[in-house]
């Protein structure tokens, strides 16, 4: 069977395309230069003319997911006030994470390549975390306060971790072993964006029963 | 070479610890019953005469592993105000998934065997949900506010959700990726705990200067 002829110029892309869709589609295991080229139709060598190994290939394949994650992120609907808008960003991160779970675990719950060796992820990675980052500093600096640039990272860590656990909680299973309402998860987001303008201080509103 | 022979009123026992062993040395995918009998030197066959299927030991796997979880969380230090002692039950929650990440990742990280079919299971891990569900409630009656069930629920899964992100945060690899400086994730378990007081309005004192 004749293999399709791939112009080398747009090699690079087709193996990153090509190694995007092997993980979105069969997961990370999946991966390996080996199987880019049987999938691309070049000869075994080929790959690695551009990636001199896995990891160099992987690390590209995370620093797009990254990219897009920020992406989605800056896409947000932006209302204009710092509150509402790291809401905003809050639910713009759940609704990227329940969509794309397979995006999602290869940036937060998979070993990445050493972050060293392959500024080009870490500067994607950051660039996500600085999104949020930037969303707190405009809260704090709303509300005329001074936040030391460790107390934004704290923020931030701890905003993320909130994030995190929600996605992993709203699309793991763990939660049908507790049994609750599925009305009670349908609130869940909400209810922990407003638990969170609470921590930060920022939501002095009663909008339930409970304080 | 002579294989040890078992008691057989022990085997549903062996069965069980031989496949938390497996779970905790060699992780979930190397669990099969006939692992299972290699391991314990007894027949393929003997297994199922305590358990009619994998999913069923695993069952019984992860009902212990959600029991153990339990009992450390309350074998925390006591401190008698509430709000301390949901704060004490969050670290003894963060101890609990770094010091043991298998067995974290059995309860709260994978596909786990239908509830409905294995109640024993459900009925543990609703207990663990429990603990932290009776925290939250002595800590809402200790000022004197009434919490609905609903409203119960939800404070419950949204601190679930931070501790669970903060596990993955702090376990993980993904905070590589950003570059913070060690020091400060140190800090993250205590300024989220602080954090959370603030979100559930039961630590009004100034701790850092960030608000």
């Amino acid at each position: 069977m004749k293999k399709k002829a791939k112009e080398p110029g747009n090699l690079r892309e087709d193996c990153v395309a090509e190694a995007r869709a092997i993980v979105e589609e069969d997961g990370l295991e999946k991966l390996s230069l080996r199987e880019v080229a049987r999938r691309l139709g070049v000869s075994h060598g080929a790959p690695y003319r551009h990636f001199p190994s896995r990891d160099h290939l992987l690390a590209e394949v995370v620093a797009r997911a990254f990219g897009e994650f920020a992406a989605h992120l800056d896409a947000r609907h932006k209302t204009g006030t710092p509150q509402e808008d790291l809401a905003e960003m809050g639910r713009a991160y759940l609704s990227y994470a329940l969509a794309h779970p397979l995006n999602y675990r290869l940036m937060f719950g998979t070993p990445l390549p050493d972050p060293e060796a392959h500024p080009g992820m870490m500067r994607e990675a950051r660039h996500a975390f600085a999104l949020l980052r930037g969303g707190l500093c405009a809260v704090h600096a709303a509300r005329r306060r001074d936040a030391s640039d460790e107390a934004l990272d704290l923020d931030a860590l701890f905003v993320w971790s909130i994030m995190h656990g929600l996605s992993s909680v709203l699309g793991g299973s763990t939660i049908d072993q507790i049994g609750l309402p599925a009305r009670t998860l349908t609130k869940l987001p909400e209810h922990s964006l407003m638990r969170i303008g609470r921590a930060l201080g920022v939501d002095p509103q009663e909008r339930d029963g409970t304080s």
